[in-house]
C-alpha cells in the first residue's frame, strides 16, 4: 500500500477529553473514527488489525475443532420470551419492530439464537459434544460508552457456544476453550490473567474472565501472590478475623447519640473503633422488597454479592422515605427491632464479632452491645462483604489487588438455556435429555484497545507483528530520481514476494515521516535514504525495541534479509 | 474437516412450500436455516461457501485500489434527515431508539455514513479519487421475503463508494468497477448481463444492473441479440412506430358509447384498432397531484418511467372517487376538457398517431379523432412505455425478453449525497468543491444462491471450484480395518498439504455417502474402496461433469496427482 494512497491519514491533535493511550492512539494515527457515542467506524489501517485479530481468533478455534457459523443479526424476541429474557432489568438489550409489527432483539448475545438453531436438528449423544462459534456485531445499550473501543455499544464479539451430554463432558470443552483462549491473546502479546468471576443471573460455579492487568481496565480482582487464589472482586473470597469473640456477652443498652449520619461520625461519638460498629444499608430491590444488608462497619457490602444471596435481579439505595416508613432514621437504621416486612441479610462477619454498636432506628439514639441471634435475627446470612487489598484469602494468604481489561470470558451455562427452551438430545438409554451448555466470548474491539494500552509508548503505537497492519514500513527519505527508483523498486520486490507492506512515498520531510511511522506503529522500518544506497545499506529499525540493523540493498538478498531480522 | 463430526446434516425432506432449487439444495444439504422469514443461520458448509465468496470480491476490490473499512450498522438518523431519507416513502428502512431516545437508522445502504466518515477529513484534490468499501450486515423492510438467500431481509453486502473530483473522473472508476465485477463474477463461473438500469430517485445516466440470467430472477430486461442494447424493462427504450401519420386531421367527434370499462369495450364498440385508441391511466402521488399518463393503446404505462417524467416518488392508482372528484368517470377517462388541476403526461408514442379514439369524461360516451396539441395539451411529455419483447430498439434491432438476478449494482450518484451533507474537497484553484460520487453494491447471500441456481442438477449442488466449502470430498466406502486406516492416512496426507478436505468417515452405507456427496456437491471426490486400495488406485470424480479418473493410491504421490487433475 503506497501511504500517498491513503486518504484517512495521521493527525497531530485529539480533542482534550479523549483521554485513554488506546484511544488517542486509534484517532490519532487513522485507525478508526467515531461515529456516535460507542460506535466507530474503522479505517484502513484499523481493518487490516481487526482482520489480523480476527484471524488468529478463527485458526485457534478451528484448531480446537469449533465450528463456524453464523447467526441473522435481529433475533426473533418470542425466543428472548422463552427464557424470560425479553424483558429482564439491566439488560442493555435494544429492541425494533418491523413492518408487520414482528418484534426482534437486536443481538447482544446469542444463547437464543443458537439453541433455536440446535433444537431445529434431531441430534443423539453421539453427535455430542459440539462447540459453534460466531463473529459478529453484538448491541448492548450502555448508559455510557467510554474510553474509544474499551465499552462501546456496538462491537463484533466472537461468541461460542458448547453442546455436552453432562457436566462431566462440559468441563473437558471448558479446559480446553481456556487453554485455547491463553493461546489466542499469547499469539497476539497479551498476557492473560484467568480470573474467578461472576456468573450473573445464571449461577453455577464456572465462569471466568481472561483479563489483562492494566490501569486502563474496569475490571478489579484480587490474587495471591503465588496466583494459587485469583478471583473477581465481586466473588472473591476472604477470611473474616475474630474480633472479641472472647469477650461475654454484654446487655443491649440504647443512649443518646447526637451525631451526624455518617460511620466516622458514630466512632467519634462513642470513641469505639470502626470495626465494632454494625454498617446498615438498605436498598429496594425488582420485587419491592427492602433488603437490609449489614456487615462489621470496616467492610463494604458487595452489591453483586448481596443480589447471589437475597435473589435480586436489581438493587436501589432505599430513599429516607422507604426508611422511615418502616419505622427506621436514616444514619440510625438498625436490625434490632426493626419493620418485619425488611429483609436483613448478615454478612458472615457479623458471626465473628460480639458486642457490636450502631443506630436504634431513631434518630439521635444508638445501640451499643449489639449481638446477632440475641437481638436479631438475620433472614438470610452469607458472603456479601467486598474483598480488599490486603486482605486474606481463605488459605490464609494475602491478596493482592489489580485492576485489567476483560478481553474475553468463559462460562458455564448448564442446563439453564436448553430446559427453558426443551432443547434435547436423544440420550444411550434412548431418552431425551437436555443439552448441557457452556459459553465463550471474546470482544474483538476491546481486545485491539488492550494491544494498544500494552504496546505502546510517547510517539505512538508499537504493534506486535501478529495484530500490526503490515509487517513492513518501508520509508522514502529522499528527493533525488535515482533513490526514489530505487525505493520504488524495493517496494515491488517486496511485494512481489507477498510481504506486508506499507511505503511513504509522500512528498513530505523525513521527520514528518519519521512521525508518523512512530505513530503508526508497523513493527519493521525500512528506511531508503540516499546515503544509504550509496553504500549499498538499507537501515532497518524495530519499532519496539528500537534496534537498528543494516542490511544490503542488493534486490536479490532484500526479502531474504528481511526475513532472517525479523525472526531473530 | 471429518463429516462425523458435522452435526447439522443433510436432510431428506424440505417443507413443499420450498420451491426455489437453490433455496431446497441449501436447506437439504445443510448450508443454511431459516431463523425468521427472510432471515437466515449459516451452518458450517455455508460460512466456508460465504467466507470463499467474501474473499473472491475482498482480492478484486483490494487489486482496484479500493480501500476496505467498515461502518457501525446503527446510523444516526440525523444523517439520514439531511438527505431526506429517513422518512422517504417507499424506502424499507427500520429505525430503533436507544435508552437515550437517540434514534438510528439500520443499515440499508451506507452513503450517509460514508459521506459522513469522509467530511471528518481535510481533503484536497490531490487526495482524489478513491474508492472505500465494506462487507456488512445490511437490513430492508421488505414486504414480502421470497425464495431463500434471494430476497432476505437481513443480508451481507459488499458496498463501496467512490470520490472524485468531476463527472470525468469518476467515469474511469465506474469503468474499472465494471470490470471488477465483471472479473469477480467470472471467478464465481457466473456469466454476467451488464444491464442499464433505473437510478432511483438520484437520476444521472450510469446505473447498472450486474445480471445473472435465470428463471429465478426478479429483473426483466430486454436486449438486442447482438447485445449492443441492454436494458432493464424499467428504462428499456423502444421505437414506437408512425401509425396514420399520412391521414388528415378528422374533426373531433363525440358519439354514444354505451359500453363497459375496458379497452377491448372500446375495440368491439367501434370496430377500430387497439392501436388508434388512446389507453388513459390515472394516478394519485405522493403530493396529492392527480396525474393522467396517456398512451397508445397497445402499449404499457410503466410506472418508473412515469415517476421520472413527472418528478413523483410514489404513484397510487387513483379511487373511483377521485377520478370523478376532477370531473371525468372511470373507463372513460379523457385528457380532452378535463380539470385543469390535472397534470397530463403523455407518451411519445401519441406524437406519431392521429385520429385517436377514447372515452370523453362521461359515462357511456366517447371522441372519434383525437388529436394532440389541437384537442388536448399534455403537460409533460416522454418515455412511459414499457418495452416488451419484439419491440425495437432506437437502432431497429428486435429486442429480446429475458429474467434474471440481480447480483451487483453499479451507479453514479454525482453530487446527490456531498451537496446535501457539504461534504466538499478543496480544488486546485483552492476553492471547495463537493465530491463527485459513485457508489457499487453485491449482495453476497444472492450471488451464493445464484451460483446454485446455475449449477445444479436432480441429485444436489455442483459448486464450481471457486466458492466451494471443500476441494475435496474423500469419502471411505469401506468397513476393511485396513482400508480404514488407509482412509484416515489419506485425509491427513491431505491435510497436511493444506488441501481443503472433507472426509466421510461416518458408518454408512455407500449409497448414502454417494447421495449425500451428490447433494452437498463438492468439485473432487476422491474414493477410497477395498477393490481401489488392492489395485493401489483412487477413484476420482468429478462432480460437475461426472467424470472418472483414477490415480495411484501411493501416499507420496496423492496431492500431486490430484493437482494434475484439477488443473486439467
Amino acid at each position: 500500500m503506497k501511504q500517498s494512497k491513503m486518504v484517512f491519514r495521521t493527525i497531530k491533535n485529539v480533542s482534550e477529553d479523549v483521554k485513554l493511550p488506546s484511544h488517542r492512539l486509534l484517532i490519532r494515527a487513522g485507525y478508526v473514527r467515531e461515529s456516535a457515542a460507542g460506535r466507530y467506524y474503522y479505517l484502513p489501517l484499523g481493518m487490516r488489525v481487526r482482520d489480523k485479530v480476527t484471524h488468529i481468533i478463527e485458526q485457534e478455534m478451528d484448531r480446537a475443532g469449533a465450528l463456524k457459523i453464523i447467526t441473522p443479526v435481529l433475533h426473533p424476541i418470542e425466543l428472548w420470551k422463552e427464557t424470560n429474557r425479553a424483558e429482564s432489568v439491566g439488560f442493555e438489550l435494544m429492541k425494533v419492530k418491523d413492518r408487520n409489527e414482528s418484534e426482534f432483539a437486536l443481538g447482544g448475545t446469542a444463547e437464543e439464537m443458537i439453541v433455536d438453531l440446535v433444537r431445529k436438528f434431531t441430534l443423539s449423544y453421539r453427535d455430542l459434544p459440539f462447540n459453534v462459534y460466531q463473529f459478529s456485531q453484538k448491541f448492548r445499550d450502555e448508559m455510557r460508552a467510554r474510553g474509544g473501543l474499551l465499552r462501546m455499544r456496538e462491537f463484533l464479539m466472537k461468541d461460542a457456544y458448547s453442546f455436552h451430554t453432562d457436566e462431566k463432558d462440559f468441563k473437558l470443552e471448558y479446559e480446553k476453550m481456556r487453554d485455547t483462549y491463553q493461546r489466542i491473546f499469547e499469539r497476539m502479546g497479551l498476557p492473560i490473567v484467568v480470573v474467578e468471576s461472576d456468573n450473573g443471573y445464571i449461577g453455577g460455579e464456572y465462569c471466568h474472565e481472561l483479563v489483562v492487568e492494566s490501569d486502563a481496565g474496569e475490571s478489579k480482582y484480587l490474587a495471591t501472590e503465588d496466583g494459587s487464589y485469583c478471583a473477581h472482586e465481586d466473588v472473591a473470597k476472604f477470611l473474616r478475623e475474630e474480633i472479641g469473640v472472647d469477650e461475654e456477652l454484654i446487655e443491649l443498652e440504647e443512649v443518646d447519640a447526637p451525631r451526624g449520619n455518617t460511620m466516622e461520625d458514630g466512632v467519634k461519638l462513642h470513641n469505639l473503633p470502626l470495626n465494632r460498629q454494625i454498617k446498615d444499608v438498605m436498598f429496594m430491590d425488582e420485587k419491592g422488597r427492602l433488603i437490609l444488608a449489614i456487615i462489621r462497619g470496616d467492610l463494604t457490602v458487595n452489591e453483586t454479592k448481596l443480589k447471589h444471596v437475597c435473589g435480586s435481579i436489581e438493587l436501589l439505595a432505599a430513599t429516607e422515605e422507604e426508611i422511615r416508613n418502616v419505622g427506621s432514621e436514616p444514619g440510625f437504621i438498625s436490625p434490632v427491632g426493626i419493620d418485619k416486612n425488611v429483609v436483613i441479610v448478615a454478612d458472615e462477619s457479623l458471626r465473628k464479632v460480639k458486642n457490636m454498636y450502631g443506630g436504634a432506628n431513631k434518630k439521635n439514639k444508638d445501640f451499643l452491645n449489639i449481638n446477632i441471634d440475641r437481638d436479631y435475627q438475620p433472614n438470610l446470612e452469607g458472603d456479601i462483604a467486598l474483598a480488599e487489598k490486603d486482605f486474606l484469602s481463605l488459605g490464609g494468604k494475602v491478596l493482592r489487588e489489580s485492576r485489567g481489561i476483560e478481553v474475553g470470558n468463559i462460562f458455564q451455562l448448564g442446563l439453564h438455556y436448553s430446559e427453558r427452551m426443551k432443547a434435547a438430545f436423544r440420550d444411550k438409554d434412548g431418552k431425551e435429555k437436555f443439552y448441557y451448555m457452556g459459553c465463550y466470548g471474546i470482544g474483538i474491539d476491546r481486545t485491539i484497545a488492550t494491544i494498544i494500552e500494552k504496546y505502546h509508548d510517547d510517539k505512538g503505537i508499537a504493534w506486535p507483528a501478529s495484530a500490526a497492519p503490515y509487517r513492513f514500513h518501508l520509508l522514502n527519505l529522499s528527493k533525488d530520481p535515482e533513490t526514489v527508483k530505487k525505493a520504488e523498486d524495493i517496494y515491488q520486490i517486496l511485494l512481489d514476494k507477498g510481504a506486508e507492506v506499507l511505503f511513504d512515498d509522500r512528498d513530505e520531510s523525513p521527520g514528518e515521516k519519521f512521525a508518523d511511522a512512530d505513530l503508526i506503529g508497523i513493527p519493521w522500518r525500512v528506511i531508503v535514504s540516499d546515503r544509504g544506497i550509496k553504500d549499498g545499506k538499507l537501515e532497518i529499525k524495530n519499532r519496539m525495541t528500537g534496534e537498528v540493523t543494516f542490511i544490503s540493498s542488493d534486490p536479490d538478498k532484500i526479502t531474504e534479509n528481511l526475513d532472517n531480522i525479523e525472526h531473530c
